[in-house]
C-alpha cells in the first residue's frame, strides 16, 4: 500500500505508443545549463516512460552549456532573476523526439508535456508532427498554502499540512513528489506558510528555520519552482524587539535590511516574500498613517538587492463594520484602498488580487482593479481550497469558474493608455490576436500593461489526506489551476479530461461519465446555494453548510439584506456606488438592473421578489427553482458515479461516494433552507407548488 | 495584593456590635461529635470576629459528645448516612450566644448566621433577642462544576478551573476557601466535575485519582460538604474493557460491585454520583434498549451498599431533530421520557430536573415533571453559570427567577395522592402552611411526597478569576443560590442586601444603589433578548449574542418558526400536545392563547403579529417596545453604577463597570438585530417610529 496516492503521476500501464520509436530517442537541445532540474527531467522521463510504456529512453543533450538566464541573482532590470525564460518546443527530427529550450525549466516541462501525451495516451508521432511551440500564458503560476506550523490548515479540508508538524518544517519524500507533482502542471511558485503570520511562523526569517528553509528551497528550486515566504508585516516588533513596524523609520529600514541579507544569504533559493497587511487584524502601514505602497516599497526596496519581489495582498477591507452601516460597502474597498497609488509601487512590487471584490464566493463581478491598476504589477489570486464552495465535500470544479474570470473584459485599453511595447507577447489562448487585450488574462499575463512581474496565484487545497485534496475529484482543481496558470488557451473540458486520464482512468466511457460530473458541478453548486450573486448565507466561521442569516447581522460587511418585499444589496450610483468602480460599458451594464446579468443582479441591486429576469423568471420563482433544480442535479451527479462502482478504484470510487453522500445532505439543506426562508419572509408561493417547509 | 478575593468572608471592620458582650462569649451545644467541622467553625467565628469587631470570642462548648446521627456510614433508611441533621438555633442565655444542633454541620451553620449577621451590621442583641430556629428547606444544596480535567470549564465565564489542570487535581489554599465560601451560604454537595464525563475525568474512579480525591473529600467534610462526582455511564467499555455497558447485564453489574466497593473504600467521604447518560451523545441505557430506571437502578443498588445515592438527570431528548419536523417537540422529551417510570426509581435515585423543558432559557415554563412525577424523588436544577443569560458580562441577577420557579404550583395535591406523613415539615417559607404544598419548593423540599432525597443543583459559575465569577455582581448568584436554597423564604431583596452588605459596601445610599441594579437585571435581559417566551434567538454554540435564526435550520429542536404572519410554537392540543402534560388547571391556562401569560405565549402559541397581548399591546408592538426599553433600562443601569465610582473598591468598580460597557454593546446588538428581523419579516411599522435598521 502506497503512503499516498501518486495523482497523476501514477505512470500506470498504457496501451497506446507502445511500439513508439520516437520515446526511444529523446533530445535535450538548448542554451541551458546542466543542472538539477535536467538530472531531475532525465528521472522522470525515464520513471514515466518506464512505468507507461516499459521504454528506457536514450536521452542525448544537445547544449551549449551555458545559459540563457543569467542565473538564479541576476539584475531586476533584465526580469530574469526570478522568471526563467520556460518557453519550450518538442518537435521531431531525425526519429528523435527533441525538446528544446533556453533554460531547465523549460526543459523538465517539455518533458511533463511528453509524459502527459503518454498518459493520455494521445498518438505521440502525430502530438508532436508539427513542432509544438510552448509559452507559459502567466510569467508567475504560485501557489499559496495557508499552513500554518503546528500543521494545522487554515481553511484545509485535506488533513493537516504535510511541510509542518509541532512547528517543525518536515521534509521528507512527499516533499519531493509535491515538487514533482506541481511541476508537472506549471506551477513555478509556491508560498509555503499562511499569509496569517503568527506564532512560530514569524521566526522562519530566523535562523531557527533557516537549515530546513534552505534544504526545501534546493528541492523545489530542481524542479523549477520558486520558494517564497508569507512575512509578518510587523517582524520588526515581534521579533526584532522595536517599538515600531513604520515604513518611514529609518531603524525599521535597517532592521529589515540587515534581516534580508541575513536570510538571503541563508536561503539562497528564496525569490520573494507574500504580505497581507493591514487585513483582518494583521498589522500594516495604516498603524503608522502610511500607505500601503509606503509598506510595501520599503520591503521591495530592501528586496531588490537580493533579486527578490514583494507580493503585497489587496485584501484591506473594514472588518470590523457595522450591519447598520448601509454606506459604506466591503466591496469599494479594494478599489478605494489601491487604486490612488496606482504608479506609486515599485517595479518589484507585485499587487495579488482576489477574483472578486469580496472573498471567493461561489459567484462575484470581477474585482475592478483589474482594469483599474495600469501602472502596477498585478497578479490574480484564486482559491481552489473550496472554502466557500463546498469544502471538498461537496464538488465544484473550478476551471470553468476560472475561465470566466481570465476572459473577463476590463475595458482597459485604449490608445492612450496602451503600452504597445510587448506586442510580440502573444499567449497561447490567441485572445491579443483577436484585438482585445483587456481581458484579466491578458492583463496577469503581463501583455496589456507590459508588467514584467504578473500572473496567477491559488491558495491551495492541499494536505496530507491519502489523495492530497480531500476528494479525488478536487485533484482536478489542482491539476486544472496549474495547467490554466500554465495555458489558459485550454477548456474546462480539455483540463478535465486530461486530468480523467491520468488520475483515474483512460476508458472512454470513464471519461466521459467522469467529464460529465465535473463539469457542470460549479454551476450545481451555485444553483442550490446562493442566487443571483446575492453570496454569504453561509455558517458563520466554518463557511461549510447554509445560514441565509449567518452574516447579516454581523461585522464583516456581507449582506443580503432581505425584508418581506424583497433583497439584495444597492450598489448602484443610488446606493454604494460601486458599480461605477468599473471602465464603460461595464460600469453602466451594472449599474442598471435591466441590463444586468441574471447571476449577478443582487450583487448590484436591491429588487423586489416580483422582479422579472432576464429569464422572464420573477426573483422569487428563481430562487425556488434554482433551489431545487441544483439539489436535483447534485442527485443525479451522485447518481452518475455510482454507474461507475466497477470501473474505477474502490479507493477513489469510495472516497468519491462518500463525498457525494455528504454532499447531498448538505445540498437539501441548502435547498430547505433558503426556500423556506425566502418563502416565510415574503409569503409568495411557489407557482409550482413544491413543497416548502 | 491578595491572590483572590475573599468576598462575602472578607470580615472587614464594622462599626456596629463593637460593644456586644454576646460576642464575646459564645457557646457551641448539642450532641454533635467534636471534628473537623467544629475545629473548622471555631476557627471562622475567631478570623471573623477578630476581622470585623476586633473580638476573640470565648467558644464553649456543650455537647453530650455523641452525634444524633449515626455517622458517615449509616444505613440508608435512616436517611442519616447522606444527609445530617442539619438544623440550628441561635439563641441568647445568660449573656452568652448559644449556638445549639443535633450535629456538627448545624454549629457551622449557627457560627455563619452570626457572622453574617454581624457582617451586615445587624444588632446581635435584638437578632438572637427571640430563639432562632432554623431548618434548611431542602435536603441537597448543591453545586454541579462543569469543570473538565485539563482545567477548562464547560460554559465557564470566570477563568479557568480551580480544581483542575493538566489533568491534574488542583488542592490547596484556595479549596479550602472554596469550601468556606460555600458552607457560609449552605451549600451541602458539590459535584466536582463536568457531567459530560470524557478522558481523563472517566479515570477519576481509579487510583490515578484516589489520593487526591480523598484529600479534596476529606477538606469538604470539614465544612460538611458531600463530595460526589460525575460518572461515566459507560465506564464499563471506556475504563474497563469490556463490550457493553447494558445494566441488565451480570457481568456489567459485577464490575460496577467490584469497582464501587473500591472506590468507596479508596474515598470515604464520597456521597454518590451525578449521571448524564442518552444525552447529547453520552452513552446510556437506550443503547441496550434499557430504560433510563434501569440505568439508573443499577447503579443506585451497588451505590447503596456505601451509603450513597445515584442523581440521574432528566435531560433526554432528540438532539438530532429535522428542522422541518414539526410534530418532535423536544419540550415534551423530559415528561415523555421520565413519567413512564415514575415510581419505578430506588429510593436512593434522584431524578434531577431542569427548571423547564428546555435549557436554561430567560423564560421557560416549569417543566412538567415537577407535580408530574409523585413517586420518584427529585431535585431542581438550575444554572448560575449564565450559558444563555449573559455570560457574567450582562448582568443577570437570577435570584428572581428562582423565586417563581421555586413559587410555581403544579398542583399536584389532591387527597389520593398526598402524603401526610410529613405534615409537621413545614419549611421557613411557610408555604405548606398556606395550605399550597405543591409548589416546586414543596416538592424539591421533600415535603409534598415526603421524599427522603431531594433539593436543588445549581450549575455553578465559579473560576480562578480573581473574584471568582468573572463578574463581581455575578457573585451574588453564588451567593444567593446558596441562601435561597437553605432558606426558600428568603426574598429576592433580602439575599441582595446580604450579598452587597458583606461583599462590596455597608453604605446605606451604596446599598440601595446596588440593589436598585441587581433587582431588575433579569427582567431587562429578559426584555432586549427574548420576546414572550419564544427563547433560542441566540449564537450557535456560543450562546452569548443575538442571532434569531441562529437554531431555527438546525437539529437542537429549538425554533421560532417565524414567517411574514406571525411567530411561535404551536405546543397547544393542536400542536404538539405539550400544554397537556401539565396538571390542571396550568394545562388549561397554556392551552389557551387567551388565558396564556403574556411573558409565555409565544412559547406555547404561534401567534400573527396583529395578536392582542393581555398587556394590550400587538405581538410586534410588544417585540419593538420590549426590546426598545430593554437596552434603554440596560444603559440606565450602567449609569447607576457609575455614580458608585468613589464609593465602592476600584478593583470592583472597574470590574463591573468594564462589564456594562460591553453589556451595552451586546443589549444594542439584541435590540437592533431583534426588531430589524421582525420588522423586516413582518413589514409592520413601530407604531412609535422609532429608528428599525
Amino acid at each position: 500500500m502506497e503512503k499516498y496516492a501518486k495523482l497523476w503521476l501514477k505512470y500506470s500501464p498504457k496501451k497506446n505508443n507502445k511500439e513508439c520509436g520516437l520515446l526511444k530517442n529523446i533530445v535535450f537541445s538548448g542554451s541551458y545549463t546542466g543542472d538539477k532540474i535536467i538530472e531531475n527531467a532525465k528521472k522522470e522521463l525515464c520513471l514515466g516512460l518506464k512505468g507507461m510504456l516499459d521504454i528506457t529512453p536514450v536521452i542525448t543533450e544537445k547544449t551549449s552549456g551555458t545559459a540563457c538566464n543569467e542565473g538564479a541573482k541576476g539584475t531586476l532590470s533584465s526580469g530574469k532573476a526570478i522568471l526563467d525564460n520556460e518557453e519550450y518546443t518538442v518537435s521531431i527530427k531525425d526519429e528523435q523526439l527533441v525538446i528544446a529550450s533556453g533554460s531547465s525549466t523549460g526543459i523538465l516541462y517539455g518533458v511533463f508535456d511528453i509524459l502527459r501525451t503518454v498518459a493520455c495516451e494521445k498518438d505521440v508521432a502525430e502530438a508532436y508532427s508539427c513542432m509544438k511551440k510552448v509559452r507559459p500564458s502567466n510569467p508567475l503560476r504560485m501557489l499559496n498554502h495557508w499552513d500554518n506550523m503546528d500543521g494545522s490548515i487554515e481553511r484545509g479540508y485535506s488533513g493537516r499540512s504535510f511541510f509542518y508538524e509541532n512547528n517543525e518544517i518536515i521534509i521528507n519524500e512527499r516533499t519531493v513528489d509535491y515538487a514533482r507533482l506541481i511541476a508537472s502542471v506549471g506551477i513555478n511558485a509556491v508560498v509555503i506558510n499562511n499569509v496569517n503570520v503568527k506564532q512560530a511562523a514569524s521566526y522562519m526569517i530566523t535562523d531557527r528555520y533557516f537549515e530546513k528553509l534552505a534544504e526545501l528551497g534546493e528541492i523545489f528550486a530542481g524542479y523549477g519552482i520558486g520558494l517564497y515566504l508569507s512575512l509578518n508585516y510587523a517582524s520588526t516588533i515581534e521579533i526584532g524587539g522595536m517599538e515600531s513596524a513604520d515604513p518611514l523609520d529609518e531603524d525599521v529600514k535597517v532592521w529589515w535590511k540587515e534581516k534580508m541579507a541575513e536570510v538571503f544569504k541563508k536561503i539562497p533559493t528564496l525569490k520573494g516574500f507574500l504580505v497581507k497587511a493591514d487585513s483582518e487584524g494583521r498589522p500594516g502601514p495604516f498603524t503608522y498613517g502610511r500607505t500601503q505602497a509606503d509598506g510595501a516599497n520599503m520591503l521591495a526596496d530592501i528586496a531588490k538587492e537580493h533579486g527578490a519581489i514583494i507580493i503585497w495582498r489587496c485584501f484591506v477591507y473594514n472588518c470590523r463594520q457595522d450591519w447598520r452601516d448601509k454606506k459604506t460597502d466591503r466591496a469599494r474597498a479594494g478599489y478605494d484602498n489601491f487604486m490612488p497609488m496606482d504608479g506609486d509601487y515599485h517595479d518589484n512590487v507585485i499587487l495579488q488580487i482576489k477574483n472578486g471584490p469580496m472573498d471567493f464566493q461561489i459567484r462575484e463581478p470581477i474585482s475592478p482593479l483589474f482594469g483599474g491598476l495600469r501602472k502596477t504589477n498585478q497578479m490574480l489570486e484564486v482559491q481552489i481550497a473550496q472554502e466557500y464552495t463546498g469544502q471538498q465535500i461537496d464538488l465544484c470544479y473550478l476551471i470553468p469558474m476560472f475561465k470566466e474570470i481570465l476572459e473577463f473584459r476590463t475595458y482597459c485599453t485604449d490608445e492612450k493608455d496602451k503600452n504597445w511595447s510587448d506586442i510580440e507577447d502573444i499567449g497561447n489562448d490567441g485572445s491579443y490576436n483577436a484585438g482585445n487585450s483587456d481581458t484579466v488574462a491578458d492583463i496577469i499575463s503581463g501583455r496589456t500593461f507590459g508588467s514584467r512581474y504578473s500572473g496567477i496565484a491559488a491558495v491551495t487545497n492541499t494536505g496530507n489526506d491519502f489523495n492530497w485534496t480531500g476528494d479525488y475529484l478536487a485533484g482536478a482543481n489542482l491539476f486544472g489551476f496549474g495547467r490554466l496558470a500554465f495555458d489558459t488557451g485550454l477548456t474546462s473540458g480539455e483540463i478535465a479530461e486530461e486530468f480523467i486520464r491520468m488520475t483515474i482512468s483512460g476508458d472512454d466511457d470513464t471519461v466521459d461519465t467522469i467529464k460529465g460530473i465535473l463539469l457542470p458541478s460549479r454551476a450545481i453548486y451555485e444553483k442550490y446555494t446562493c442566487p443571483l450573486g446575492i453570496g454569504w448565507m453561509v455558517k458563520p466561521n466554518t463557511h461549510y453548510g447554509c445560514s441565509v442569516d449567518g452574516y447579516e447581522y454581523d461585522r464583516w460587511g456581507t449582506y443580503h439584506r432581505a425584508d418581506h418585499l424583497g433583497l439584495g444589496v444597492d450598489r448602484t450610483d443610488k446606493g454604494t456606488g460601486y458599480a461605477l468602480q468599473y471602465n464603460e460599458p461595464n460600469a453602466s451594464i451594472y449599474n442598471s438592473a435591466e441590463k444586468c446579468p441574471d447571476e449577478l443582479v443582487l450583487f448590484f441591486h436591491h429588487l423586489p421578489y416580483t422582479h422579472v429576469l432576464h429569464s422572464g423568471k420573477t426573483v422569487i420563482q428563481h430562487i425556488y427553482d434554482s433551489h431545487f433544480e441544483g439539489y436535483e442535479e447534485a442527485k443525479q451527479l451522485a447518481a452518475k458515479w455510482e454507474t461507475l462502482k466497477d470501473k474505477v478504484d474502490p479507493e477513489i470510487f469510495n472516497n468519491v461516494s462518500e463525498r457525494f453522500t455528504r454532499q447531498l445532505y448538505n445540498a437539501r439543506e441548502w435547498c430547505d433552507q433558503v426556500n423556506t426562508y425566502f418563502h416565510r419572509i415574503s409569503g409568495i408561493e411557489d407557482a409550482k407548488g413544491r413543497e416548502i417547509y
